[in-house]
């Protein structure tokens, strides 16, 4: 499957590195292609915070602003809010701020707007997840909140578009064509909306047919139970199966710890993934190894104080061509940060190396 | 002027990065060398104490070690050694290990012996430096130390030397050609003498005369007089140029803070520097610039919260080709691991064009 945007075609599957901030931890532009990233995401959570979505749009949108001209999504940060023990009411989401302790407020309105002023390609719907072992009647409660929650976003969506139409009627001011021209790459935002709910077979049929039904650029299915398990994540997927059109991508919210839940997920019949484990695993001394009954290596052991040879000699990430377990070893051993990139280097290339090899059903 | 190493020329005058663990601090060789790079600089005291001068034998040395196929210089320690309060007797230095207050003692002879393991093609002799302020007393206590350690450092040099060519004249044993190979190389090591009497000319004179006499492949000169302040550096470089022989290089430890105290020792006749402060500053935020009268933005200000502008525009580095102030203060206020690799990469650049733009005398 292709999947077309302003700033390039994306060929699923394909997995997302996740830029929280705007940045890959610890990863250039540059880098990021070296791994062959096609698509990478972040968070509206964490740039609605800071830097904010006008700023970013006053710097000419998010590619502009971290120099990365390929496609972007955003979260909306429904996920993100979870961990923050919000208070939540039909109207939106309370939460404190974890960077100052701030009362904030997100709405399925506040989190499009902002997600159309940042400017990524694929934007996602303000959802409720929900932890994982939820009773089914606060799924559902989560997963009814989550459709009403939709249509508002659909409603902020096409009225900011219709907004931008009006804007384009008019003649074009001076010094402000710029302006112009990053509306028109918003104008072409994909919004994609989630099902919720859980692991209740009844919920995830319901919420399928709803979100298919506003006939939306994507379909995404998230909440606890979607990551954190990929047999639950597979089982969840046969459930919707059927009800799914063929012809839009599908995109398993936090799928894949290790390489092998990419594989798993995709002959379930998903198309985009993302995680944070590749990134953050890397920073805790945890390397992707296929030969590796655990798929990984702990760098820190001292096994690999005298090792000479790559993480894993069937990799072709800059890091295994060019550096030694032993000098990794000693890296992470101490502290340098040089060794954060290029471990991180290497767990995203395998992740996004297990994809592209791994053939779509 | 040219310095010829096993490794490759080195051209200069030349500003040496310091890779203190045998890493410079959130680089990697590919970002040294597009910096420009022509030589490093690692410390034994560190690598003595981890990895182990022996580890890094058993790993090829160090320029395979940490993949670096250019020179390589390492300072033998006496310097490092000085912050940790040690109790210095002729016989050497007795410290503790700031890794885990292991008790540790190093000598010319350990030094030397150590760096002739790690294997760099410049090792420094072991020193006793003095803090600035120092009486003239005790500076020439230290110096009169440094010159006996320095004749017990170039007696273990040459003897490891002796004990190599014996070792090539018996034949070799099957696979341990690379051993030999490796000795080769460490056999061109050049050992450099330090030029230690403070701020006070008779000492520095006579510790001239006296490091010059030992007709070493160069000449250095250390303490805290030097590297700290620009115009005593050049104060002493006055007092001691006419003792010199021109066809040897002067290195000139820890300079320079500012590019411009590189071009000020540069014109008082030094060839080599090296300084922690570049990449140092760029982890707190200060980065070089040119038009600034203090030589530097503070990348965390407010002001630049907006700023589309790169650090400096008169700068070729691919920091300022690929990223604005605007998210590099960003990823600065964010602690985004990113950050500390751009800063670096265009505070050594700036350094390194610096150096290489300036004449020698």
């Amino acid at each position: 499957m292709v999947i077309s945007t302003p700033h390039g075609n994306i060929t699923a599957p394909v997995f997302m590195p996740v830029g929280t901030a705007a940045s890959v931890k610890s990863l250039s532009s540059e880098d990021l292609e070296s791994v062959g990233a096609q698509i990478i995401l972040a968070n509206n959570y964490h740039l609605y915070l800071r830097p904010g979505p006008q700023n970013i749009k006053k710097l000419g949108g998010i590619h502009t602003f971290m120099n990365w001209p390929h496609p972007i999504l955003t979260d909306s940060g429904g996920f993100q809010i979870m961990s923050l023990t919000p208070r939540i009411t039909d109207k939106g989401a309370y939460f404190k701020s974890h960077l100052d302790g701030s009362l904030q407020f997100l709405s399925p309105e506040t989190t499009t707007l902002s997600q159309i002023d940042i400017g990524a390609n694929i934007i996602m719907a303000f959802d409720h997840p929900i932890p994982a072992g939820a009773s089914h009647a606060y799924a559902k409660e989560a997963m009814l909140r989550t459709h009403a929650w939709l249509l508002r976003c659909i409603k902020t969506w096409k009225d900011a578009d219709l907004d931008r139409k009006f804007a384009r009627s008019r003649t074009p001011l001076a010094g402000v064509e710029h302006e112009f021209s990053q509306d028109r790459v918003r104008n072409k935002q994909a919004l994609f909306g989630i099902i919720q709910g859980g692991q209740y077979p009844d919920l995830l049929k319901e919420s399928t047919k709803f979100i298919v039904d506003q006939d939306l650029p994507g379909i995404a299915i998230g909440g606890a139970v979607i990551g954190s398990n990929p047999s639950q994540t597979s089982q969840a997927l046969a459930i919707i199966r059927d009800l799914l059109p063929k012809n839009k991508p599908l995109y398993t919210m936090g799928v894949g710890v290790k390489p092998s839940d990419i594989v798993s997920v995709i002959r379930a019949g998903a198309d985009m993934f993302d995680c944070v484990a590749p990134t953050r695993l890397a920073r805790c001394g945890l390397l992707y190894n296929r030969q590796s009954k655990t798929e990984r290596l702990d760098i820190s052991k001292s096994q690999f104080k005298l090792d000479k040879n790559p993480i894993d000699d069937t990799c072709d990430c800059s890091t295994c061509r060019d550096y030694s377990r032993s000098y990794l070893h000693h890296l992470f051993k101490s502290h340098e940060l040089l060794y954060y990139r290029l471990a991180s280097i290497h767990n995203l290339r395998v992740m996004i190396r297990t994809t592209s090899l791994v053939q779509s059903l």
